[in-house]
């Protein structure tokens, strides 16, 4: 049996800041669980400053008042001691967007990370939106090509921070036409399941192995245990994938689906039982 | 058992003219197995002057001299006696793009229309890219939002030339990001088998209800005869769709799909049998 995840809020990005706030406001509810700093990471972002600047006026509109931003500049700074006594104690940690290999390098094998798991481990509710969603998972997507269907070689991977296991994140997933670069990747290991989050949209996980959808775009699940047939280990770069019997799953809010056992648990509902939703 | 289809080509646009010029090689090929005249049909295109000059240089390059360019500017002409023998003693009737619609307000309820389908049954071979691929089924989208998951109402619809019967053809597929409409299209009645061609790609039939993939890109094809759950008959307009259980398949070039029976040939040749591509 897989284990089950902690609390996690993964962001496809570009999340309401001035409406409804529908995915902000739950950040907020979900870290309230909890004593400690409620920190924004902006290691991500080459504009630390705005960003930050940003989240701090979205999230006092939203009553909270007492956000920590910490900007990971180098491996030194992830290294400090102040910076990791506040990440072991937080409440939540949020990371933004940005460059996802600009977390992972500045923040891979240092303290900090390990501060992150400790906490993360002790019930800190974890956000990530966009590149902060991307790195969540042991492999991520760095970049690949959109609007275009699968073809070997134009997808690249990196170690993520390994906070999601078994699971390949994309983010703003039919905003940018990314479905064939997801596919892509789940078809080199379809053990992996493959998410992918539109703009607005999140995926919710609240220590259990079941998510639930927030937000106004869908959730495209890719669950690549089906496939019976591909041919990424046979072709040249840049030829175009042949996968065959991928099952896929388009999920909007409310929607939960349960990763360990591969169901989307509307299902489960109609076969007469425990899901309240829809 | 369904019909067989007759001989079709269907190219997802933007289809190589200079290059290898693969596709319409194969349409060059294909159209010289009955006698008849070689149709353009510029129906579609606002600029059917230099669309037809176009098709008449690339076909010329290719070794076919001798095309007819037919334009249909209006219903009076879909009805004039000459394009009527014309098309009913072709051997290949070539539809371009433009605007689906404009072919279908043209044709559909002329004599040209039956013409068409009098030819189709005695074995012309009917071509379409990009507007004239989507006209060829029987219920065609004629318009959605690219780059976006599936939301009701945000698909356009309307009766296509019934050529391709219980398909749902869409193109540009890839390059425009068209999964979620295409989904869209399926989720509304699951029996229409959903076929996304990329450019530059095709779907080519020859009297059978099998079609092989050509060219450089992806053939996508939705079969949502696995669909769980859908509340695409729930929503309000605007609202983004569920959809459970899709079944997908990525099939580049050389690969073949059994429309009838649902199912990649390449798995009946791994189940030790007929198929001898790839």
């Amino acid at each position: 049996m897989k284990k089950s995840c902690g609390n996690l809020i993964i962001i496809g990005g570009a999340e309401d800041k001035e409406k409804e706030c529908e995915i902000l406001k739950e950040v907020v509810k979900r870290s309230g669980r909890k004593k400690g700093d409620f920190i924004v990471l902006t290691a991500a972002t080459e504009e630390p400053d705005e960003v930050g600047a940003l989240y701090r006026k979205t999230f006092s509109r939203l009553n909270l008042k007492d956000i920590k931003i910490i900007d990971i500049k180098n491996r030194a700074d992830a290294n400090r001691e102040d910076y990791n006594r506040q990440v072991q104690e937080s409440r939540c940690i949020f990371f933004t967007g940005g460059d996802q290999l600009k977390i992972t390098s500045l923040i891979g094998g240092t303290a900090i990370y390990t501060s992150l798991k400790t906490a993360y481990d002790a019930g800190t509710l974890i956000v990530g939106t966009s590149a902060g969603a991307s790195c969540l998972s042991s492999t991520m997507i760095v970049s690949g090509i959109d609007d275009e269907s699968p073809r070997k070689c134009t997808i690249k991977m990196a170690p993520g921070l390994d906070i999601l296991r078994g699971i390949l994140i994309d983010q703003h997933f039919a905003q940018r036409g990314r479905i064939g670069r997801l596919l892509n990747a789940v078809a080199q290991n379809p053990e992996i399941l493959g998410i992918g989050i539109d703009e607005n949209t999140a995926v919710s996980i609240e220590e259990s192995t079941e998510f639930k959808v927030l937000g106004s775009g869908a959730v495209t699940v890719v669950d690549g245990s089906s496939i019976s047939h591909t041919n990424v280990s046979e072709l040249s770069p840049d030829e175009t994938l042949a996968i065959t019997d991928i099952k896929l799953h388009i999920l909007p809010k409310g929607y939960r689906y349960d990763i360990e056992n591969r169901i989307t648990l509307h299902e489960k509902k109609e076969e007469g039982n425990k899901n309240e939703d829809n």
